[in-house]
């Protein structure tokens, strides 16, 4: 259901950055098309029989809600993926492809998260919430596993910060093998909900706007109860990241690496590009962690790149 | 030094065809972008010292120059890339990186290969042909054992076609462990010379046309030792893919799997998509072979690809 994901040596990056070494920890291979589905599998192999029986549920805008669908179809469980009407129809169309019931209603994805506690009392579903659950957690730590049995002696691991799941299971884990390990979480400039918490020393709301990393998108949830504190225990360094420094990140690792990756996947190497973290002799991984964006879009980010640098 | 590269699933693939499974065997996440590392690489380590001291010598368009300078850098011997002045510069300077010395002589592959002969002998230099050596066709076999160890039930592999190293090593080694495995050699329309070769019997030089796959392009020797016989022996099927078939499969790939390869990788997939192979009910796997490309001819193609699926 998991795949072990290649860990790719970037002599490029480790020679423009001054780093020892630089490795790509390819989520954006993994089943489903980004690491959610770690998280996803372990809560839900954690399941009574009677909850599985009853089926699960979760809200979604995208990769979350897909990982969630696909494990229930591997394991024969129902699922239940609630959706807004602003969610694309291609997406909800993978959805239901995986065998989930999709659940449209509502204008915003508050009002599908209104559905989606509606139908969870109503049908007595489980509910799999996308962040704040130490089973998610410990699922997404999973990598860490995978990157410290391959390179022990890693020295830093940069890590895409949102609802903090990703960056708590990770960082948790790969402390508890390596307590002198370096952890830096990348926020994003257009919605930079956690870390503008810690600042405030509790859950807050931001504005959300657009962007290329959209997967990065939401808020913490004002009851927070798990992410908020293991990212503050948890994370020696906090950055921030511009539409302009992901999108440079997409076209690096598409022109040198010849992989495709969604915006959120590109932060670590577009911080790194800028050289706004200090990695100079060290042996660094950066999470490439998912390869979810419409080929239009992903193209159009390209091309423009191209023609660009082309002009140069 | 070499990659054991992913095997992934497409459901995708398997629905729109009709077959039980479809894999992907990942090569264009091999090191140097291409699997003829694997080739280089055993028959690099098992020349003598006194051949390592020597140093190693091959000519190439592409992918094979770019292996043996990956290797002789890894293992720490010299290394001699002779190529003609129409290899574009790009693909030099790369080669030039992995510290081999790079011999640039003359306006076609043959005064290429000339030169590379003169340097043979004047310099005492070990000769690393690109396919028809038995070390370099046993090398590309370990991508048999790797596919057969994950899926010891596949029924059917399909494999690109050039001078005949891959498949010969693929064939061979699959069948040394399940003879009833059926193996479908893919050629390409623009310069298919094992195929006119087989049906001549003996080899024999075709026009060499342009292709996007030109990976693929390039004739089978005329004093052919190895692979003509090999691929006679060990090929169930052979189908030709045209320019067009070729570009469906890149794009299909990138946009259903969010991987890059380049021309002579998406052979097989080209091939699929057609309905060129029998594949109802059975395990299939197809090799994508590497993703040295262009980005600005890469983008071109699928740019293309989109746009005309817009209007469609």
């Amino acid at each position: 259901m998991i795949l072990q994901t290649p860990l790719l040596a970037s002599t490029e990056l480790a020679e423009k950055t001054g780093a020892r070494s630089v490795y790509l920890k390819l989520e954006c291979l993994q089943n489903t098309g980004a690491f959610k589905v770690r998280g996803a599998a372990n809560k839900m192999l954690s399941l009574t029989n009677e909850e599985k029986r009853r089926g699960v549920i979760t809200f979604s805008t995208g990769n979350h809600g897909k990982a969630v669908a696909y494990v229930a179809g591997k394991i024969g469980i129902p699922s239940t993926i609630c959706l807004s009407e602003h969610v694309a129809p291609y997406r909800a169309e993978a959805i239901r492809k995986l065998g989930a019931k999709v659940s449209v209603k509502g204008h915003s994805q508050d009002e599908a998260e209104k559905n989606y506690q509606d139908l969870t009392v109503s049908g007595g579903l489980v509910p799999v919430v996308p962040f704040d659950d130490p089973m998610i957690i410990a699922g997404q730590g999973t990598i860490a596993l995978e990157i410290l049995y391959e390179l022990p002696d890693a020295d830093l691991l940069i890590v895409p910060i949102s609802g903090g799941g990703l960056l708590s299971g990770i960082a948790m884990t790969a402390k508890s093998i390596n307590p002198g390990i370096h952890i830096v979480g990348i926020s994003i400039e257009q919605s930079p909900a956690m870390l503008q918490s810690l600042k405030a020393g509790k859950p807050v709301q931001v504005e959300e706007k657009d962007s290329i990393a959209d997967s990065l998108l939401g808020g913490i949830g004002s009851d927070n109860r798990y992410t908020f504190s293991l990212v503050e225990k948890f994370t020696d360094e906090h950055l921030l990241v511009s539409e302009k420094e992901i999108k440079d990140g997409m076209f690096y690792i598409f022109d040198k690496h010849h992989l495709i990756i969604e915006g959120a996947a590109a932060v670590g190497v577009g911080a790194l590009l800028s050289q706004k973290i200090h990695v100079k002799g060290k042996k660094v991984v950066t999470l490439l962690s998912g390869s979810s964006i419409n080929s239009n879009e992903y193209i159009r980010i390209i091309q423009d790149k191209l023609t660009n640098e082309g002009k140069q």
